[in-house]
């Protein structure tokens, strides 16, 4: 059987990687920092401009609750299915500024990768899909499908407007499946993602006195938050890591067959992992896969802090301690419903312990055998020429609830950069052969999903 | 019944008052800050030339584990009770500097105090032993009494030399009675200390990977230390207060009926306690009274560290938890007994977890019925005109252990210096009348002891 041509042939792609790079370079030169507010606009209309280029009907949508979104349409036939793409434009903070080798906004090309901030995270992830319609376009091959585009400047600070944003323009954002290549691929190759864990952040504060008290005076006298603290956390967790919150497990949902059989192909050198972090051993219960916890919720301390954490010794009752806590929500958990649990667990057990609540993401998931979903990664195979890593769920928390939840349409993620593009870090890049294959896969992807009937 | 006349009579020290200042004054003015070595040799020749001149056999020892003791020797009659007068000629730094009034090695009189470092403690104290044996020659009146006197110069550093000094030079030591002016008197009056706790001061350290893991990723997989130590922690003390160690109160010894009544009688306004620490209500059990539990052990939490303590959420599982504890011994509780216990208790339940130990002192305590005890307290309430608090043991750890342990001696402390008197903190002062009334209390102290029995 003859393999069928590429949407987008190499050699195409070889003949237009100069001028691709140039278009990412002028992109990544435009600054866009949202948590300094600094070059969001410019950025925005910088985007839309380019894609008005490109014949998609754009505009900058002004976002009265943050930065401005860019929005854009491209329609073939109305009977064709709907692809909503969404990305970012805005970047992390370059800091610290002496240990990047290039400045982060003079991109910079060196061995086969293009350094700056944003390449990889997301611009260069981002400008993929626009190439892949340009290009498409210029070999006559647009296949019939229709695409939105969503592009926000707010996903480094928390994607804090995005869904108000999604939720008052519902009708706007219609689509059969929403599309995103953003993060890195494995270090094993690509991977293909149709969901993420959840996310409950919380803060608990015993306070005792207003002050330390010296513990040879006052022990016993002087309330203990400290041993308070540990008492209620011992409350909170078994020793092999379930939860003891009551009702925490209750709508927990397992994984399908499918997706049960794709995590135990998950490739984990516990060897590796095990040198790389300095272990003996893992964590994980004899039998258990290390990706099957994804599919447990999890509750986790990152953080205790109480009186004295200097050398040597003190001797006092510190008057306060604090313990922060994620605690990571599977598919069909809510955050708000796990909340009042937490909260009505600590009323029970230590009513004096005041608890605050930061993050809360709820989990979000896309089946594995939509149409689209098969779609997606048959495009992926096809464009990258081996078969992607399937990840039902990943670690991360991501923005894919504002979809899956209030969109109600199925999201999935395919990340177009190496894995060592140093997202958040100095030197961010992108490799460029990765680059130049993420073209490839989004003009697949196009390809397939005009073949999904609607 | 006709009211004995004191050792000393007020007249005589008012007309001398000039003087003794005039000496304290010079002993204040020489530094001798034992954490910086600085002015130890200066002080302590300072003080053997003083005491000569009162006709006591002094001399520097040379103590080649730490700072120079200063010994000196009054002899009267073989016959005679034997005292060691214990204290210490180092003081604390003075820094902060700019928050002194007036410069702390310059001693200065201002509203009936004199301020400088080391004013109470412990130079005005010391002296106050000195001057109360020369003005009691010059009025022709010393008593069948033989003074040793040891004055070391690390109290401010752990008094770490001292043990092993003491047990290098047992038979010079000899005495009947350790008698100590030292630290601040209650704001209710003068006060008798008849011993202290005990303190086993400990850190617990759990170690996980090398470094801070992504809580998304890898919750579940990496070990997570903070959980590790608050499950062991927990194994520790009971919400009550009731520590959990297998062991901890086997040799605990019960106060005797006579010293549970002093502790009853104790002075707590509790609602003053409270308002003074903005607590709503002490943490003492119902029916406790908050003397009682100085002879009931603690384990308390000094400190508590891993990862994130800062403002907002940070999601990771720290690499590393420690937690500082002290454990408060009470009478025939041993620290070495204690520290096994602990290491033990550790190895059971987390032998991952290591655990390091810093501080180690024993309890002390002088029983309240012995002849020596009752002279004692006879003479503070002759000299101050009123009866003192008896406290049968105190919260903080001093090393009287030193000498009811190594030496085998009864060990009285009797404060003379006013509660305000700032220890440690700048404008450390001492109330000029307190001054006196201490040097009449020495007096007092070594007419009673002269006339108690060997």
């Amino acid at each position: 059987m003859p393999v069928e041509a590429l949407a987008l042939p190499s050699d195409y792609i070889a003949d237009h990687a100069d001028e691709f790079l140039a278009d990412l370079s002028a992109f990544v030169a435009q600054p866009s920092i949202s948590a300094q507010a600094l070059g969001l606009n410019e950025c925005a209309q910088l985007l839309a401009g380019f894609m008005t280029r490109i014949g998609i009907d754009a505009r900058v949508l002004s976002n009265p609750a943050g930065a401005p979104v860019v929005y854009g349409e491209w329609r073939t036939d109305a009977r064709a299915p709907t692809v909503l793409i969404y990305g970012h434009y805005d970047v992390q903070p370059p800091e610290p500024l002496d240990a990047w080798h290039s400045p982060p906004f003079e991109p910079s090309v060196r061995d086969g990768r293009l350094y700056g901030r944003g390449a990889g995270d997301n611009k260069g992830q981002l400008i993929a899909h626009l190439l892949a319609l340009r290009s498409l376009q210029q070999l006559g091959r647009v296949p019939k499908i229709n695409l939105k585009f969503l592009f926000e400047g707010e996903e480094e600070v928390s994607s804090r407007s995005l869904p108000g944003f999604v939720k008052d323009h519902r009708d706007l954002l219609k689509a059969d499946l929403v599309y995103i290549a953003d993060g890195p691929m494995s270090a094993q190759g690509p991977l293909v993602s149709f969901g993420g864990r959840g996310l409950l952040y919380i803060e608990l504060v015993a306070q005792g006195a207003t002050r330390d008290g010296h513990s040879g005076h006052w022990s016993g006298v002087l309330p203990s938050p400290a041993w308070e603290l540990v008492q209620l956390l011992a409350t909170l967790r078994r020793p092999d890591g379930r939860c003891t919150i009551e009702g925490f497990y209750d709508n927990v949902e397992p994984p399908t067959d499918l997706e049960r059989e794709q995590l135990a192909v998950l490739p984990f050198d516990e060897a590796g992992f095990c040198k790389e972090w300095g272990l003996e051993r893992t964590a994980l219960p004899a039998g258990v896969l290390p990706y099957e916890r994804l599919f447990q919720p999890s509750v986790n301390i990152c953080g205790l802090t109480s009186g004295y954490g200097g050398e040597g010794s003190k001797t006092i009752i510190p008057a306060r301690a604090v313990a922060k806590l994620d605690l990571r929500l599977v598919p069909n958990q809510h955050p708000e419903r796990i909340w009042e649990l937490v909260q009505a667990h600590v009323s029970r057990h230590a009513p004096q312990i005041k608890v605050r609540r930061f993050a809360a993401t709820p989990p979000s998931k896309t089946r594995l055998d939509l149409p689209v979903s098969e779609a997606v990664v048959r495009a992926v195979t096809r464009a990258q020429g081996r078969a992607p890593l399937i990840y039902p769920l990943t670690g991360g928390t991501s923005p894919r609830h504002v979809f899956t939840d209030i969109l109600g349409v199925p999201a999935i993620t395919v990340p177009y950069a190496n894995h060592d593009q140093q997202q958040h870090a100095p030197n961010e890049n992108l490799r460029i052969a990765d680059f130049l294959k993420g073209i490839q896969v989004s003009a697949e992807v196009f390809a397939e999903l005009s073949k999904v009937g609607r």
